[in-house]
């Protein structure tokens, strides 16, 4: 879900994807590429704010003085992977946008450096609390990003009052993680559409109308 | 989905929970039983036969000329987990049958050992392709186990010709492992009672029909 426009290594090299901010966000966004990168490579057990910096073109005192630990940095990773990712659909339509938002997942899971990344930071957050942590904020802030294509379509109707919008979306991405992580099964743009369209369905019915204690 | 009955380590010390097949069963039980005690301690990345070994109480060439790796140790580790799982419900109710998975699905992933060692074995297998396989198969050995349900439930009428079974066993551990593994929100037996009647939701309205290219 990272900006892939971002992706030619060092900043200065072409402006037109510098983020904004100066020498300061040019630093981090180095950083962070470089983090992602051997992050994808090597996973997380590997990794080494030296070799981070080595990679990024910058100076060790500055990584160590900015980020200090490899699960700082992670976090911010994940923090800036949040920031980056794309805004959520809005069709008019909840198929339309929660398929949208399901080919979004897809295709970030089945990009080759994206999935390597995705299975880092989740193998990581297995066994680190802290990485967990932050990687659970990226996923509520993903949801709560998507979640107005939910509260619409009942506003407009579509789905019975009541329904947790973050329980529609995360029954979107499930079937996917599941597949990548879990039982390995095929992950193409037909799983996704089928995805959107079980969770509107599952939706209608009502299974996801709010449970009041 | 281990037999929890199994759980007295040495073998010999409760012969009610002994496996069949003599001695070479028994060592089997108690490898495979220290590899998953370390796993769940430790993670894939920490084991070492030697240490397995010991804690077994069974000499080293044994496990050396048994399994050779590790990576062997834990596919072996993951058929018998697969041997050992609960067979599937037989209600006569779709949805009492899935809410069953579910609740196992949810009562495994909620369990502090059986967590941790799914979460090693699933980290693991983001860089070991020959445990992803081993771990592949676990999950097709439990999709088929549960697909009956699905079956049966068609041949009722319950749902449309043509459903895809292990898809709808699918959808029904997904919002779990995302939960578990992504989200990291809460996993209690509601999540799994919802999880169910989405699955069987969707399922209703076709959501899960073959797709015939």
């Amino acid at each position: 879900m990272v900006n892939e426009g971002d992706s030619q290594g060092e900043a200065e090299g072409d402006p037109g994807t510098v983020r904004p901010g100066g020498r300061t966000a040019r630093v981090r966004a180095a950083v962070l590429r470089a983090a992602e990168d051997a992050l994808a490579e090597h996973g997380f057990a590997r990794l080494d704010l030296g070799d981070i910096a080595r990679r990024a073109g910058v100076g060790r005192t500055t990584v160590y003085r900015r980020w200090g630990t490899v699960t700082a940095l992670v976090a911010d990773v994940l923090a800036d992977m949040a920031e980056q990712s794309e805004r959520r659909a809005d069709t008019g339509s909840l198929l339309a946008d929660l398929r949208a938002n399901a080919r979004l997942v897809q295709r970030t899971l089945t990009d080759p450096r994206q999935a390597a990344l995705f299975k880092a930071v989740i193998a990581a957050a297995t066994s680190d609390a802290r990485t967990a942590e932050a990687m659970h904020r990226f996923y509520q802030r993903r949801i709560s990003e998507w979640s107005p294509c939910v509260e619409q379509a009942i506003e407009r109707g579509e789905l019975p009052e009541g329904t947790d919008p973050a329980e529609v979306i995360r029954a979107v991405s499930a079937p996917l993680y599941y597949r990548l992580l879990a039982s390995g099964d095929p992950l193409g743009p037909d799983v996704a559409d089928r995805a959107a369209e079980a969770a509107v369905a599952a939706a209608r019915a009502g299974a996801y109308v709010r449970i009041v204690p």
